[in-house]
């Protein structure tokens, strides 16, 4: 999986014509138009459903739970095929979840554990296995890095998936340096003999400069969404549906793998589908590695969380505390109430401080102050777990094992 | 590998306009001009060098044995860089020997043992190890069979190959399907890194209607190249040298890996590279798996073999035994010659039947007669020791096991 899932790149939204630029969301590649990305634009080019309320009050009903924030509050806002997971669902019949990671940096930004934050809720909700991929070789191909380093980055990133509180029972974590091979390599090259190169230039933009390793990629993504691909898991049970949480910039890779799969026997995996998570400057902005005020990351310290959201977090306040009383704060544009839409657990406080911020009682300063006490808290909670996670741990999670209570 | 590697397709050597057409070698086509293959041409065009006398007669110095016919009568007639593997086999240093097959069809036919023979030449001669890869993957992207099929014929053609006489002590064999993952992957990907979608397309001639699989090849083959695909054979010896010997039509995969080698850190592949086999009917014809009167296959016998050769096998001989004993016999064209050329071990019988047959003295049945005989007499031991090879010799051919006694 790719970084750019939760990141915007600053673009001009118009081009030096003055005309208005497309906006354009694959997995490596993701530019808003003005405005930011127009997520009902993005649903209808894509040719997925959009995620309703009756669907969400479907999964709280079947799963005799409250829906997960990020399902409450639209952040998860699209799905495929979602309807027939929960249809089976509620005839008895399990799934399993499939999500991953692409280890290109060593330290986890806060829009990195979104995938994972939902994954570990479904995982619970639903008591189902779970496999989560670390595309180290896709890494290789795409970043200036070498084999080990990617390999480390993989072992590294798997100790802060692990510290979300996955279940080791129902978990395999897997890096494709170390995994693939047999029914897994099979797979992908089933997939690709279905695949011709316009098909793949026409969903990922390919270029006959690219090197042959990003063409000969996206089999490697497409092929866990099958249980063959995992005999040791589900082995006789080829038939087993997959649901997949991610952000919706790897739609394309699944978009190409359910055009696939009933070519090859297989089911078309489900998809369940994220907005993008902004940066602290703001959702035309892009979460960079190279900055690191750009984010917050789950290694930060509560003085860095501070310092970042006071002096970084793009605020929709107005200029003068007069204008603000007066005006009240533009939310649509304010960082910080984007992020304590994502991490604030509580509805009736965000909804009051929503409302208090939009017509000027409230203060910037006050919503930054209160963002920085539920992001230290979630750091330092992460931060707690991540410590626990031994070397032995990742072995047991990473290890190609039969998970005998795997939906116990 | 490919199965083209001994067959010469069908051409009209001039196309509509009458214009000469330009000879096509490449592991999926072989397309003669006029005249058959210019070999001398083909050197010049793949930028690979002529195996010359002198060369031949340093093989026979260093391994203090006489030169494989194939060698004597230049059918191996091309290499890269085999100088420098015999320069450092002279001061001491070892090497691995590296050939294949593609598995799309149960029986071999005789242009199929071709490398083979060689190979098991190379490997009694120079005392070094070997890895013989079964792409039974390619097979899958190119032909229209199963996974399970072309596993099946992989395994098959590896009776066959085991059947040539090699060494267990000193052979791995392995299907991609079975082999592919670890090292053997991460060195695909890094080969892959450094190959251009526009560079294979000029290297193999794949369009953009051409699956992603066909795409994704060329470095699967390209990394037995690689000692370090190997690390339970060659652990800690990554700069160990590599000799291919294969048909000609494969150099292109080696070409792109030579080029690759230096870029990865790894060294580049020698060759040694053969003339194609010819189809009995002639040396613009194909071997064809639809027609089995068009080769000798190791399962047929003697009545077949006699039955192939005497209605099939092309004569240069003239039309009556009057014109015959006058012209004598066209050795350029006539098969049964060809053929003894590749099969019949004693040098100075054959050159007595060539100057025979060509001075007219001889005629064609008796050419054919004798023909028959080698080859009934090669194909029956092929077929006694294919009898002996047992499911459980397979198996140990075939695991990836470490092989202390290679050098040995």
């Amino acid at each position: 999986m790719a970084a750019a899932a939760e990141a915007v790149t600053e673009v001009d939204a118009t081009n030096e014509e003055g005309e208005e630029e497309e906006q354009v969301v694959n997995p490596w590649e993701v530019s808003a138009g003005k405005g930011g990305i127009d997520y009902d634009k993005l649903v209808d080019q894509f040719g997925c459903q959009r995620l309703d309320d009756a669907l969400v009050a479907r999964v709280a009903r079947l799963t005799a739970r409250p829906p997960h924030r990020f399902l409450r509050r639209g952040l998860f806002f699209a799905h495929r095929d979602l309807n027939e997971i929960l249809d089976l669902y509620e005839k008895g019949e399990k799934f399993y979840l499939y999500t991953g990671r692409g280890p290109s940096s060593e330290a986890l930004h806060l829009g990195h554990l979104i995938p994972f934050m939902f994954t570990k809720y479904l995982q619970d909700a639903f008591k189902v296995p779970l496999v989560i991929q670390l595309t180290d070789d896709e890494k290789f191909l795409w970043k200036n890095l070498t084999v080990e380093e990617t390999k480390r980055l993989a072992r590294e990133n798997a100790k802060d998936i692990i510290a979300c509180g996955f279940d080791v029972e129902r978990t395999f974590i897997f890096s494709d340096f170390n995994y693939v091979g047999g029914a897994f390599y099979e797979n992908m090259v089933k997939v690709a003999r279905c695949v011709t190169y316009n098909k793949v230039v026409g969903i990922f933009g390919f270029t006959p400069e690219d090197h042959i390793g990003k063409v000969s990629f996206p089999p490697v993504q497409a092929v866990p969404s099958f249980p063959s691909s995992f005999p040791h898991l589900f082995s006789g049970n080829d038939q087993l549906r997959c649901l997949i949480p991610c952000a919706i910039d790897q739609d394309p890779y699944f978009r190409m793998t359910r055009d696939v799969a009933p070519r090859i026997g297989y089911q078309k995996p489900s998809l369940i589908e994220s907005r993008f998570f902004p940066a602290l400057q703001g959702e035309n902005t892009k979460m960079s590695a190279s900055d690191p005020n750009s984010a917050i990351y789950v290694t930060d310290s509560a003085k860095e969380i501070k310092t970042k959201v006071n002096k970084y977090a793009f605020s929709g306040g107005r200029d003068s505390i007069e204008l603000h009383r007066k005006l009240g704060a533009n939310l649509d544009v304010d960082v910080p109430i984007k992020y304590l839409n994502f991490f604030l657990e509580d509805d009736n406080e965000l909804e009051h401080i929503k409302k208090e911020y939009k017509e000027g009682r409230m203060l910037t300063g006050e919503v930054k102050q209160r963002l920085v006490a539920v992001l230290s808290e979630l750091v330092a909670r992460h931060q707690r777990a991540r410590a626990l996670v031994t070397e032995e741990m990742v072995d047991v999670f990473m290890a190609a094992r039969p998970l005998p209570n795997m939906f116990g």
